[in-house]
């Protein structure tokens, strides 16, 4: 599977001359949504199918400052799936500086769109099954 | 009716060491949903009652920059609304630096849930209403 | 000029379930930037000579709603330049619904480091004639 | 010290009609600005000798979701400061539903302009004794 990239825009920058933190966060749905496409687990088919997926928790460790203009390739891996959370995990590498700019990790759970938990493999067995089939601890 | 204040947050410069400029935008929403909402014609309101109210145009005229920490205060006003398109009228003053640092206008239209335009007279006759009443041109 | 294409990512839609109208602005400044980039007048060049390039002036148009994971393709033409205020307009293309979604135009002036009005043709005569060249009304 | 408040935008919420994950790091920026202005340890006032303080790690855990216009109760706490690394924590309370909506922690260190590690000590020699003072673990 191929990376994802991002261009840094110059709205995402702020005064220290450097991309805001909280733009990582959105670098990482950005690749997230992607990645899930091409793994046959996409957002648009699990919300057509009355599934939500939403946030529970999320990290970032920042190495390198990014800069205006600057190509980000994002590398995603579903490190944790058995069911009921998903772990996702992130590396976003500097391609004009030559760095790693940060990792990451999000984890998410299913829903209905009430917000009550649901098992994945109910609703959407297909969507269990590739979830389970991309892990990569 | 009170003006608006939007304290001018770190996240919203960019690496000119100013506001980005489609903050301003936002603020705009920010004033508009706080002076609705005092005039009896709310969001939330409307929206519970199945109306929406998309925005259809915007412009903003940028005079002075805002930085980080400034003070801004948002003065709204209606200056049109004859039943189908509400226009609101912006400005913002800096009261950091003492100086108009932007005017802007958005025009919006209302629908039902579906997108379809409404006659807001008909599904809401207390809003109308109460725009009819708050214009000041 | 091959046109931008901009892919509506999650974080940009609002609870009205579209792409929230403040997008719209950041959209025409990453379309302008790759724009400006490829007419030999990119953002980076000039202001590693000093000179800013900052927005007076922006307007959109909102013809179609815009939705999660819609591509945008967005035309970029420049206006009206002649020395000194750059009118940039913007046509934003929706391919997924086949609609034209919005229109826009931008406004810049030219700076100095501390936001005095510089003649670009002074500062930068080949951005200044790059841009000259560029403009189709 | 009060807790800082924060009204949930429009432009905030996402399609899943809850405020969208991103937006709580922004938050605890907000608060966290808000809470070392009063400790005596303001932005404004290390960025004008010079002293950057950068992100160098994010986490946040949703507990539940947040709305359009719910009123959100910000506690900031200085967790950790021994001279290097600075660790902030927030809880973030949703006072129109009554629930704890979720918790986070900011690390951050401090660099000249340059980007280069600096002891805050040797600096801003107030700062420090500020923050050190502002520990609650």
């Amino acid at each position: 599977m191929e990376a994802y990239i991002h261009k840094v825009h110059y709205y995402e920058t702020d005064k220290m001359g450097i991309v805001h933190h909280s733009n990582y966060i959105r670098w990482m749905e950005e690749a997230r949504v992607a990645y899930l496409d091409e793994a046959g687990a996409g957002f648009a088919g699990m919300e057509a199918r009355g599934v939500l997926s939403p946030v529970i928790a999320v990290d970032c460790r920042y190495l390198r400052p990014c800069r205006f203009d600057d190509r980000i390739r994002i590398t995603v891996r579903i490190t944790e799936f058995r069911g009921v959370r998903l772990r996702v995990s992130y590396e976003m590498f500097n391609e004009t500086s030559g760095e790693l700019a940060a990792t990451g990790s999000s984890d998410h759970c299913f829903t209905d769109s009430e917000g009550r938990l649901i098992l994945l493999r109910k609703h959407c067995p297909d969507i269990d099954a590739a979830l389970r089939a991309a892990v990569t601890p």
